[in-house]
């Protein structure tokens, strides 16, 4: 007895989200047949409006609210910063901190050969030309402390290195409220070599 | 900064999905930003088609593939057992143990005073219809060993009492595979009580 062929149709479009694999994908599409036909419009509305109503800003590549993009508001923001990042929603976390106050570059993702993004797919012309227009003299990068990021990271700075600027990167230490027992070698190692007078 | 107001009703459309919060629905509403409009309004369209692509069979509450209920195909199932499921995906999982040929009744929940799942939402009259109708013999009732499994086993083996059947449940005992060490008191016990001759 197998599933009806909607029923794996529906599945297989679950799959595709982060991190869902088939038995998730399999709850998810059970518990949408409880719904009503209402509800399940509404979501499906929802989710085929996304690209007209949510746009990146053509600039920065953050997410626009309405027409104007937030993030690049000249007026509002710190012109001699810019902070690159992996997602629109990075910008978000790092403007939640209220401790940076510049611009912002999405690159859209990291370098990984696995997923066949090399350096081409980061888009480092745009990149350059946003520093001469906005005479940018600090680049922040906030990548990932992972391989794919710290690969990103350094491909960035010889890649800006012409620019003489000033790159820097976000501190690796303990995470906040962590106990010395649970975090790894690799972390306490860069913690301790980061140590600050105190 | 704030999201975008329809990327809040993306967040909060797909936080509806069970076991999913707020952080892993952020995670599913920007991954779905990545996505082509093509692949989005494919799967709107799967998700919106679903009511009239999927239908429940009106006498067993199992899946239809197509016109037909074949878990209600008198000619090649066993009509004197029925085993009662709280779920349609049930009905699958029992079928790919090919130890079961009988018909199914699909009760669509448990008893849960939390959920508002009163007796009256089970269908009870329903299924003593059905029990008439193919003169059924025994009542296997293939429900959760949870509390509202329990308490929704209780509930029918009262409730069909008059009607003199064999009521039976599925047996409680160790899964296949696992190890005494990773057993839970409760378990262990019922698999003792449980115990065959070997």
């Amino acid at each position: 007895m197998h599933y009806p062929p909607h029923l794996l149709k529906l599945i297989d479009s679950l799959r595709r989200l982060p991190g869902v694999g088939s038995r998730t994908a399999e709850r998810y599409a059970f518990h949408l047949l409880t719904w009503s036909p209402e509800k399940l419009t509404e979501m499906a509305q929802v989710i085929a409006e996304t690209p007209e109503q949510v746009k990146q800003c053509g600039a920065c590549g953050c997410l626009m609210d309405g027409k104007a993009c937030s993030f690049c508001d000249l007026k509002r923001r710190e012109t001699e910063t810019i902070c690159v990042i992996a997602s629109p929603k990075d910008a978000f976390a790092i403007e939640h901190t209220h401790e940076y106050k510049g611009l912002y570059h999405v690159l859209g993702g990291l370098l990984s050969p696995i997923e066949g993004k090399d350096p081409q797919s980061l888009g480092c012309d745009k990149l350059r030309a946003r520093i001469r227009t906005h005479n940018i003299k600090e680049v922040v990068l906030a990548l990932d402390s992972t391989l794919e990021g710290d690969a990103t990271a350094l491909f960035l700075k010889k890649d800006l290195e012409p620019l003489s600027l000033h790159v820097s990167r976000l501190a690796l230490g303990l995470p906040m409220g962590s106990s010395l027992d649970y975090v790894d070698g690799g972390t306490l190692a860069r913690a301790l070599s980061g140590r600050h007078a105190f």
